[in-house]
This record gives C-alpha cells, structure tokens and sequence, in this order.
C-alpha cells in the first residue's frame, strides 16, 4: 500500500524548503523552536542564496549553528563559507569520507543536535564517495513522520549520476537498498536537487516508482553506465571551492 | 511572538507542492487519502505540467475531481482544459466574480469537498477582480495548521501587482488585512508564485515582515502605483484562453 506524503509534524519543529532555480538545488532549514535559543542548521546551502537564507533565519528568530553539507557538490558552490564569514559561530559540517575542509567532520551513526532535535549521519556513497544522507530521529519528540536529506543518492524518481567524483553505480545501488529504503515507508525524502517541479517523495512511493533504483542491481548498473551525460558544466569550479568550504578560500589561495 | 511553519498535519492528508520553473508558478495537490476514493483537487495547475500532475496523481492512486483555479492568470496557461480533456470527470472551478468559464463556479463562503477536507472560499479582490484565496476548514480532522493558497493577492515578503485586469490597490489592502491577517497567525500561507525560491511562509510572518502590506493603506497604494513594471508578455495569450479554462477552447474558436 501507497505511503503517503503527510507532512511531518512537531509542534517545535520549524522547517522550511527553499529553491534555488539555476542549480535547481533545495537548500533545507530546520530548527527548534523550543529552545530559548531556537537553533538552527541549514542542509545544502548554495553561496549565491545566502543572503536570502539568512534574512529568513533572522526573521524567524533563529540561531544558525550548523551549515551542512550531504556531499562535494559538483553543479553549485556552497553557502557554507559565506555563512561562516557572515554569521559569527556557525560550523561548517561534512562527512570524514568526503575529504574536504570543514569545522565538523561527521561519521555514519553520528547525530547532530539542534536543540532536542537530531539528524542522524547515514553513508550513502556512490553519487560521491562522501556522500551522506541525514535523517531526522527515531522516538518521541522527534518530526513524525521521519525526513531524510538524501543529497544526491537518491532524487525524485530518479538519482544521482556515478560517472564522477569517486562514483558507482553499485555503491549507489547498495547505499539506497540498504541505507534509505529500509526507513519507514511513510518517511519523507527531500532530495538535493529536482529537475521537474517536484518538492517531496517518501520512501514507499520510491520503492514503487523509483525507474531505476526498484531494478535489479545489475539492469541499474546498466542504465547508469549508459546514460551518456555531458561533463559538468560548473564542477571545475564548484568542486575545489567545494573542498574548502565555499568559493573565498579558494580565491584567497589563488592571490 | 513569531509564528512558525510547523507543516501542517493531519494524518489522512495528502498534500504536494509542485513548481513550473518558466513562470515560478505552484501548483498544489491535495487529497483525503481516509476515503475509499482518494478524492483529490489541483490548485492553480499549469498546462505544461499536466502530465507530470496527471502521473503522480495516478501513483498515489488518487481521484481528482476538482482543478481550481484561484483567478485568471496572466502569465500562464491554466491546466484545467488539459486536465479535462485526459481526465474524465475532472471538474474545472473558479470564482463567479472572475467572469471566466468553468464546471463551478464558487463564491465567498462556498466550501469545497474533497473527503472529510474541505476548502472555504474567500474573496480577495485586488491583483484581478475575480481572485480568491482557498483556506482549509476550521474544526478537528481538517489540517492543523490551517493552510491558505492565496494566489497572487499575497506572496510570500510582496503581493501580486495592480495595474491589470481590474486590479485595484485599495481592494488589494483591504482583502489582504480582512481575509488573510485575520487567520490564525500559524495559518501556513501558499502563493501561486515565488520568484526567490521560498516556499511557504505564515500569517505571522507576513504581518510582521511583508514589506508592502505591514505599511498603511496610503503608503501601499504609492509603493503599488510607482511599481513601473513591464506588460505582463504572456497576458495576451493567457487570459483568454484562461477565461475559457485553457487553451485548447481557444485554438478551437480561432479554427
Ligand atoms: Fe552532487
Ligand atoms: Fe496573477
């Protein structure tokens, strides 16, 4: 039976999606408004965006203290380099496994706590080597139902490419069976990235409609080995800014 | 004391968000997934994007029976012909005081059905003569909390402009502060379009931060008729055939 897309709720819970229509890249803002100090995390923020999300952040109230990443992106510059020049105290987070320059390098089955909220880290390599996936937690108090941020591992109908940045396709294939299709099905999946318009999936509708990923593992290593994709236009650029955190790093090592 | 967007919840609805990236529009998906039939209704559709929103209803195994639109829209192509036309039984719905052609016509107080849901009919005249902002019902078992899809009367930190299609300053105010402020300040607010990539905002917020309405009524009327915005390009093509329900009515007639 279909799982549906109920929003998750909490009465604390502040969350809020927001687009970025170059990239098509969703950045994620979430927080707990329980707390005196209503701390926040920003999941995927993009640089050219920041200004935006921070005025958000401060309209809302809120103290930003995470800016995350689920992996090196290839197609925008983060946010996080800005955000730490721009926003005294927050801390730029990433996976070990990614190999790139962050305050706080997050492991598989680490949580991150905003207040009494948590994402927990889960690998799910294969788009990238790095790749994470963030999954709000399990047990009373937490957003019910549960959100993950698959980045790249997993998109709407569709996933990541596995053609670069230390990418395979039966990593990813491995990954999303065992790491994100395992969550309960009415978990909402907000992806990195949507191409068509869509906003939200949940793991059940996955499971069913996935074109790709409900194959057997071989037929999707098949269909990614052939897709025939053009170089990335931005990932010269993106990645090494990538690697350090945002785009001013790397020009002050290129003066 | 600032309201937050806690997404509303209610464990029976089906809620989607959906974005068509040329005109920035939203298209909203909503349905009682407690009812045998799955009953479902589109707001604001786009022609263009019917078959996405014709694909996805069909994998959550929905019933659409309404496709409303909360005005005529001068820079798209409503869906609602299209989703006639593929859809057997679909009804097409827009307010009596927008002049346009429809299966139902709805006024101020009407509630529309879809299940145990049901979405109230407020007039909020001003960007055109005809708008109207849909709100989910007050009482238990409907959303939690409340959810207002406002069209283009307000937008999320702005509003719809003025200068076109009976649009009136004066009106827009008024409707703003008595059909919308007037909410509970939790009420999660839904445009037709976001130009910055935001995705939802509240009454809370708006009332404190939008930067045209929170001023008195003089000084929004200077800031809307010193707007010196471009003629809208698609207007031309999109009210007619939007005041016929969309397209296709229109290509017959000019055959
Ligand atoms: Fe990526
Ligand atoms: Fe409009």
């Amino acid at each position: 039976t279909m799982s549906y897309s109920t929003p998750a709720s909490s009465s604390n819970l502040v969350f809020r999606q927001l687009f970025e229509k170059e990239s098509s890249t969703y950045t994620y803002l979430l927080a707990d408004a329980s707390h005196p100090d209503k701390p926040a995390l920003l999941i995927d923020p993009v640089d050219k965006m920041v200004d935006r999300d921070i005025s958000l952040i401060q309209e809302l109230g809120l103290k930003l203290i995470y800016a995350m990443n689920t992996h090196v992106h290839a197609d925008h510059v983060t946010g996080t380099g800005l955000l730490k020049k721009k926003v005294p105290g927050v801390k730029s987070v990433i996976s070990t496994a990614s190999g790139s320059k962050a305050d706080l390098h997050v492991e598989p089955g680490d949580k991150i706590y905003i207040g009494d909220f948590f994402l927990e880290v889960r690998a799910t390599p294969g788009h990238t080597s790095g790749c994470v996936t963030y999954v709000t937690g399990e047990g009373s108090g937490q957003p019910q139902p549960r959100m993950a941020f698959t980045g790249d591992a997993l998109l709407i109908r569709g996933c990541g490419r596995t053609d670069f940045q230390g990418g395979s396709s039966q990593q990813l294939y491995n990954s999303v069976h065992s790491q994100i299709f395992t969550l309960p099905k009415d978990t909402l999946l907000y992806p990195a990235h949507d191409y068509r318009g869509f906003t939200v999936t949940t793991v059940g509708e996955e499971m069913q409609y996935n074109p790709r990923l409900t194959k057997d593992e071989d037929t999707f290593k098949s269909i990614m080995e052939n897709l025939k994709l053009a170089y990335p236009k931005m990932i010269d650029i993106a990645v090494p800014a990538n690697m350090v955190c945002g785009l001013q790093d790397v020009e002050a090592k290129a003066s």
